[in-house]
């Protein structure tokens, strides 16, 4: 399967989040070049800052593999990570995190901080822009729409 | 109540993860000069890489509100914070952090990176020494031991 195949996944649930209310933000952890979890931003109607996508997928990797190493994991999420969801993929030992749209205010990658240049005894591959166009309009039309109603 | 007398219930959480041979961390979260959440390191006997003590008492502290935002909430940890604990601290807009012992490998106020210092829009008083001494004795026991065994 290609990076745009499970990033089209991770768009599927951010759709969900969109339905939602919530910021539309939808992630996928893949082992074995298959999607192990799947997760959404569920932050407002939770009440809980840690329900980022990112986070929920990393805690369902956890259970379905049964370890807390996820070396041979991969997550696809369709916005650069924040600090916390960073930090939570340098602690899982994540292999590999590929992400859409930019996050210029909170990003941990380019965004506010370069996290993933920090030597932590796990380094992680980190790579963007994968469908970033489709990733960043859904996020766009979400603010737009909530100032407009 | 004072900052010892918190970070002692902290140090109690970090007994139990220590009989749980876990790395003895414990945490409690404060709001309203009462402890609202405790929690200790479970990663080890869960499997799972989101289970320091932080992050539990986080998803605490805003179950029991009802609220991601814990603007008014305090947390004491024995360890300086990691990168994911310190985001996660960050997101939930948390008042204080009060911490013991140094993580010069690992830590995200002073040791790794300077994770506080990134201009986020919502800044947190943090301040480590509280009781460091006891914290820092209690983990160097634990890594002691389990060299030794």
């Amino acid at each position: 399967m290609s990076h745009e195949y499970f990033m089209r996944e991770a768009l599927r649930e951010a759709d969900k989040a969109y339905l939602k209310k919530e910021t539309p933000i939808g992630a996928v952890a893949v082992y074995d070049n298959k999607i192990i979890a799947r997760a959404h931003n569920l932050r407002e109607s939770k009440q809980n800052a840690l329900l980022h996508a990112e986070i929920q997928v990393i805690d369902k990797a956890c259970k379905k593999l049964g370890t807390w190493r996820l070396e041979e994991v991969s997550i696809y999420v369709t916005l650069e990570p924040c600090v916390m969801c960073a930090g939570a993929m340098i602690q899982a030992r994540v292999k590999n995190v590929y992400y859409g749209a930019k996050n210029d205010r909170f990003g941990a990658h380019q965004g506010a901080t370069r996290l993933f240049d920090v030597p932590f005894n796990h380094p992680i591959h980190i790579e963007g822009g994968i469908l970033e166009e489709e990733c960043s309009s859904k996020i766009s039309a979400f603010f737009k729409n909530l100032r407009s109603s």
